[in-house]
C-alpha cells in the first residue's frame, strides 16, 4: 500500500497548520500544500503592526520563534511537507481524488492526485463597487504586498490625511497604526457605529468617544460613493454620501468574503452563511474532503446558529483537527464564541458570545449588566479602567456574552468569560471563580466578579439602573425626573450634565440631606462609576424612596457631550 | 419591633465589606464594626507597594477609587455603619447575646448587643520563637504600622544588605519592592523550594533561578537560629543553621495564623486547620455568628478538603455573602481554588486548584504537562515569556491544577485555567475555549490552550517526556542515552547541557542526518522550549525510534548550571 496522500489548498495559516498536525500524526503520509500566491505561513495579523514600525522587519512575520523563516525549504526540512508556491488550484475532480492546477510561473497544467484533501482557501477582502479604487494612493491591508505598498507609502514620510473605510477590528487597528506614524486619522464607516456587529451600540458609542478624544474622527453612518484623485492619478478626496474627506491615504477594510468558487464548482455544500459548510469533523459535504480558515463557517456554540466569522485562531486551531482527521483521527471543532479583541489607541478591547442586540434578535429574554472601574487596586501606578458589559439570560441567569473596552486589561476578562461561557456558566458561577487577585493584576472582587454581582443584584430586586442612552432619551424627551448626582464638589465643578434637573448632593451628605430629595419625582442618580449611585439608590430605597434608578457605567461611560 | 442587630468584630477588609453589603441589603438594621486598632478598612495587600513607592502616599491605602479616605466618619456618613476603632472584643456572651469589649483609650468596658454577630478578627503574623527578634531593623509586614516602620528605615536611604524570612508571596514581594531601592536582599525559607505550598518544586525551581539572576540571593531548606545584633542592639545578621547572613535589614513574614481565640473562647467550633470552621453560608456553629476572611477555613472546590488560605479577595467576596445572610438573605460561599498570583522582579506567577504535589498526595493519579512559549506574537514588541505546568486527572482528563510564571502575562492563563477549573473542565474543554486573540495580547493558539494540548499529546501517545528535573537526574546518575539538542548552531553554541552525552542536530536537518542518530539507545530530545523537540521526537518516531522522549519547557526551563 503506497503512502497517504493528503492534500491541502492554501499556505497561508490554516493550511500549513493542518499539514504540520497531520506529519506529526501521520509520518508516513505524503503532504503537499498548494499556494498560488510566493509567501506562505504569514503572520497577517501583524500587519498592522508592521506598518506602525512595531514590527521592524517584514520577515519577521514569516518567522518562527526561533528565527527560522517559513518558506517552502522550512517546510521540507522541518515538517517534511511539500510546498508547492505560485501554483494555483484551477478544479477539483472528486471522482478521479486529484487537484488540477497551474503553475502560474511556467504555465504547466498538472493534476495532484489525494486521498484526503484539505480546502484551506481563506478569505479576500471585499471591495465594495465605487469608483476611484485604482488612484494611487488608495489600499487594502489583506495580504503581505499590500502592506508592503503601504510601508512603501509611508515611509516617505509625507504623513497627511489617511482616510480608513470600514470602522471594523482591521479599519481600527489601522488607524492606530497610522496614528502611531502622525498621520491625521479619519474612518468612514457605513452603519452607525463602529465595530458593527462587535460590539452593542452602547458600548461602540462610549469607545468611539474615548478614540475621538485620542483624535480619530468618525463619519458614521456614511456611505461611500467614491474616491476622488488630482491629474496624476493620486486620490485626494473620499465622496460619501454626507460630504467630502480629503485624503492622501485611503485604506479600504470593509470586511472579507469566504473564498468558496472552488469548493462551489466542485459541488461542495456551501452554508447559508455562504462559506463552506463543514460538520463537528470539519468536513465537507464529501467525507474526503474537509474545509477550515477562513472559507469555513462556524456553529456559535450559545446560538448554535452557523456564522460566519474568519479569525486566525480558529484557522490554527482547526488546523489540529483536520490534521488529526486526515490522518484517520477523530477530532471534532464544536463552535465558536466569536471572541474578538483589538488594541487601539491605548484601548484594549473584547467581546465574546452574543451582544446584548444579537441575543434580542435571537428571542432570548436578557438581563445586562454594565460595571465600570479599574483593573488594578486603584492605588497601583499601573491601573486602568475596564467597562464591561455582561448579557445574560433572563430566568436561567446563563452567560450570553460579554463586552469590555479601556485602558484596563478588558482583554483577560473577556477571556475569562469566554471560558465561563464555554462551560454554560450562570452569572452565579461566574461571580464565584476564584481569580488570582494581587494589586498589579486585579482588584480584590475582580471586574468580570462585580459585572456578574450587578446582575445578581438586579435580579434580587437590589438595583433598577437605567443606562446613559436610556438616560440622555428621557432628558432629551423632557421627562420630568431629578438627576442626583452624589459625587464630590470637586469632581461636580469639573464636568456635570448640563441639565436644570440635575441636583448635587455628595454621597456623604445623603443620609442627612435626604429631605431635600423630593419623593414624588423619578429619581436618576449618577455618579463617575456607578459604584456610589448604587449606594445613593440603596439608601434611598431604605428611606421609603419608591421611583429610583441609578445609571450603570457612570459619567464615566457617558458617550454624549458633558 | 426594634431594628436587627448586626455587630462585626474587625474593621480590615472583610468585616467592612460585610457592613458595607449588609447596609445595602437591609437598610433598617443597626451596623456596628469593633476594630481594636486605629485604622480601619485598609489596603493591606497595598504595603509592599507602598515600600517600593510605588504606593506614593500613605493615605492612598487607606482611601476609595474617588479619593475619600475610609475611616469611622465614611462609614457612618456613606454607609450609615457605627464604628468602634481602638475598642477590643474581650468575650462574646451567646446566651445573652452581647459582645463585651474594652475601649483601648479610656479602659471603658461595656456589652454591646446583637441579633447577628460576624467575626472578623483576620489573621497575626507567626513569629518564630527565634533569638533577637526585638533588635532594631527587625520587622514583620502585616499591619499599616508595620509597613510605616519599614518606611521610615528605607526613607533613610541608608540602602545596605536586607534579609527576608520566608519566601512565601510576602517575603517575595517584599524583595521586590526592596530591590527596587537598591538594597542587596536575599531571602531565608525553611523549605527546600521557593513559594512552598503555592508552586510545585520543579516550578519554583525554575522561578528561583529566574529570580537569582536578577540578583536575589535565596538559601533554601535553611532554619533561621538567631538574629544577632551589635552593641547598639542594630541588627547585624541573620544566623541559620548553615552559616551566617549579613544583615542591616530583616523582615520576618513567614506566614499568618487566624486569630481565632475569641470564637475558641465562645465554644464555636474551630476546624482541623486551626481556622474556624464555617459552612456554606459563613455561619459558625452558633447559627447566630458567622465568621470570614483570615480567620476561617475554606472548602478546597477540587479536593473537598478542609484548607486554611487566607487571601483578600476571599475577605472581600465572602463579605457579600456574610452580609446579604446577617440581613436575613441566603447567600453561599461554596469554596475555594487557593488561587494565588504575586509579581516580583519583574515576574508574573499565579497557581489555582491543586499542584503535582498535592494531587498525587491525595492519591490522584495525574498526568501533566509544562508549555513554554510567548504570551504574545512574537513579533510583537511586548511580548514575553510564560511556563504554564497544567495538572490533570488521569482517566478522566480533569484539570486539577495550574502553575504559571514568566515575564509574559501568566496571570491571565491562572484566570482562565481557575474559571474552567470551577465548571469541572477537562483537557479538551480548556483546549476548545475561544480566547481572544490579537497580536498584543496573545498568540493564534494561545498558552493555555497549548497547555491543554500537550497533556492531549501525552494521553494520545504522541509525546512521551521528561522533565528537566528528570533528565538531571539521568545524567547526574550517568544513564546511557543520547540527549539530541535541535536548536541552531547559533543557539547550540551560546548555550547548551555540557555533557558529552549531548548531540547537535539542528531540526531541519534531521531528517537527512537521521542516520547518525543511534537507534540502540535511549534518545531525550531537547530544544529552548519545547516546541521544536517534540516536532523532532515525531520524525523519530515516524522513522522508526522507539525509546524517543523530549524534554518539556526546554533549557529555557532548566533550573540548573548550563
Amino acid at each position: 500500500m503506497s503512502a497517504q496522500k493528503i492534500v491541502i489548498i492554501g499556505g497561508v495559516a490554516a493550511g500549513p497548520k493542518a499539514a504540520a498536525r497531520a506529519r506529526r500524526v501521520a509520518p508516513d503520509a505524503e503532504i503537499t500544500i498548494i499556494e498560488k500566491g510566493k509567501l506562505i505561513s504569514y503572520a497577517g495579523c501583524g500587519m498592522p503592526f508592521y506598518l506602525s514600525g512595531e514590527v521592524s522587519k517584514f520577515d519577521h512575520l514569516f518567522e518562527t520563534t526561533y528565527g527560522v523563516i517559513r518558506n517552502e525549504e522550512y517546510f521540507w526540512r522541518e515538517k517534511g511537507c511539500r510546498v508547492l508556491t505560485q501554483t494555483e488550484a484551477r478544479s477539483i475532480d472528486r471522482e478521479k481524488k486529484e487537484v488540477h492546477v497551474e503553475n502560474l510561473v511556467t504555465g504547466e497544467k498538472y493534476a495532484v492526485p489525494y486521498d484526503k484533501l484539505v480546502i484551506a482557501t481563506g478569505a479576500d477582502p471585499f471591495v465594495p463597487p465605487i469608483e476611484g479604487l485604482n488612484l494611487k494612493g488608495v489600499y487594502k491591508l489583506n495580504h503581505p504586498d499590500d502592506a508592503q505598498k503601504i510601508k512603501e507609502y509611508l515611509d516617505k514620510g509625507e504623513g497627511g490625511e489617511a482616510v480608513i473605510v470600514g470602522a471594523g477590528f482591521i479599519g481600527l487597528e489601522t488607524a492606530d497604526a497610522l496614528m502611531k506614524l502622525h498621520m491625521f486619522c479619519s474612518v468612514v464607516e457605513l452603519q452607525d457605529q463602529i465595530l458593527p456587529g462587535v460590539l452593542d451600540a452602547d458600548m461602540a458609542e462610549v469607545l468611539a468617544k474615548k478614540l475621538t478624544e485620542q483624535g480619530i474622527e468618525f463619519y458614521l453612518g456614511q456611505k461611500v460613493l467614491k474616491l476622488e484623485g488630482d491629474e496624476e492619478g493620486n486620490v485626494t478626496a473620499v465622496v460619501t454620501d454626507q460630504g467630502t474627506i480629503d485624503a492622501e491615504l485611503v485604506v479600504v477594510s470593509v470586511g472579507v468574503r469566504p473564498n468558496v468558487e472552488l469548493a462551489r464548482q466542485a459541488g461542495l455544500t456551501i452554508g447559508e452563511t455562504g462559506a463552506i459548510a463543514v460538520n463537528e469533523h470539519l468536513q465537507t459535504s464529501d467525507p474526503d474532503i474537509y474545509a477550515l480558515g477562513d472559507c469555513v463557517e462556524n456553529t456559535h456554540l450559545v446560538s448554535g446558529k452557523k456564522v460566519y466569522v474568519p479569525l486566525a485562531t480558529y484557522a490554527n486551531r482547526q488546523g489540529r483537527v483536520v490534521g488529526d482527521n486526515v490522518a484517520g483521527g477523530d477530532s471534532v471543532f464544536r463552535g465558536i464564541l466569536a471572541t474578538g479583541v483589538l488594541h487601539s489607541m491605548g484601548f484594549n478591547i473584547g467581546r465574546t458570545g452574543l451582544s446584548e442586540k444579537q441575543a434580542r434578535d435571537l428571542g432570548y429574554n436578557v438581563v445586562t449588566s454594565l460595571y465600570h472601574g479599574f483593573d488594578r487596586t486603584h492605588y497601583h501606578p499601573e491601573h486602568g479602567m475596564v467597562l464591561m458589559k455582561l448579557v445574560t439570560e433572563e430566568g436561567t441567569g446563563k452567560i450570553l456574552g460579554a463586552q469590555a473596552l479601556g485602558q484596563g486589561d478588558a482583554v483577560k476578562r473577556i477571556d475569562v468569560t469566554a471560558t465561563a461561557i464555554t462551560m454554560g456558566a450562570t452569572v452565579e458561577q461566574l461571580a464565584e471563580v476564584d481569580l488570582g487577585y494581587a494589586p498589579p493584576f486585579s482588584t480584590p472582587i475582580d471586574v468580570s466578579t462585580h459585572a456578574a454581582n450587578i446582575v445578581r443584584n438586579k435580579v434580587a430586586g437590589l438595583a433598577e439602573t437605567i443606562t446613559p442612552r436610556e438616560l440622555k432619551q428621557k432628558m432629551d424627551r423632557g421627562d420630568d425626573m431629578v438627576i442626583l448626582d452624589v459625587r464630590t464638589e470637586p469632581q461636580f465643578k469639573m464636568r456635570r450634565l448640563k441639565d436644570n434637573r440635575v441636583k448635587l448632593v455628595v454621597l456623604g451628605d445623603l443620609r442627612e440631606k435626604i429631605d431635600e430629595v423630593p419623593r414624588d419625582k423619578e429619581i436618576v442618580v449618577i455618579c463617575a462609576l456607578g459604584t456610589r449611585s448604587y449606594e445613593a439608590l440603596r439608601t434611598l430605597k431604605g428611606a421609603g424612596f419608591e421611583d429610583v434608578k441609578y445609571m450603570e457605567g457612570g459619567l464615566q461611560a457617558w458617550p454624549y457631550q458633558l
